[in-house]
């Protein structure tokens, strides 16, 4: 199990319609994915403009090809993207 | 509940001994601190010298007044600072 951890920074003051967005999104779109396996959202305390979106897949190819390599990507980008300040900054961990 | 995020870069090399190092820590030290609830700790693909450390606490003040103006800070950073290059990036989070 590989674990996403993306660090996003949306526009200022779209917190809650931001919020409703990457709901939705988890739920009809990434949650489709291959090997998704489970998603938790944190939004800063510090950073009020940041939010943390940590994702569970099988295998980091089910993140790195299938996912991203497949039309619910695009999908999941045209409900989450709209908010982005910037890209996120993504990589792949595993548990220690 | 509030989760704490740390971020942290390691020196070159010395992964085994920071794993061993932030167990220990985890197991002697953090867990005994007020308001702890559990702790995670991920290692980075991408990149092999960042460490993601994921701590639950009770209340933001656990960590920041509680824990940081314990004992148990001094005891915690002796344990693991040794391996950081540079300071790590600590915000903290609500889950949406």
């Amino acid at each position: 199990m590989i674990l996403e951890i993306a660090d996003i920074r949306i526009q200022a003051g779209r917190q809650a319609e931001f919020e409703d967005a990457i709901r939705h999104g988890i739920a009809t779109v990434l949650s489709t994915s291959k090997g998704f396996i489970g998603a938790r959202v944190q939004h800063g305390i510090e950073s009020p403009e940041r939010y943390v979106l940590m994702i569970e897949w099988a295998t980091l190819e089910d993140h790195t090809e299938g996912f991203r390599g497949s039309p619910l990507f695009t999908a999941w980008r045209a409900i989450v993207g709209p908010f982005f300040d910037g890209p996120p900054n993504v990589e792949h961990f595993v548990a220690v």
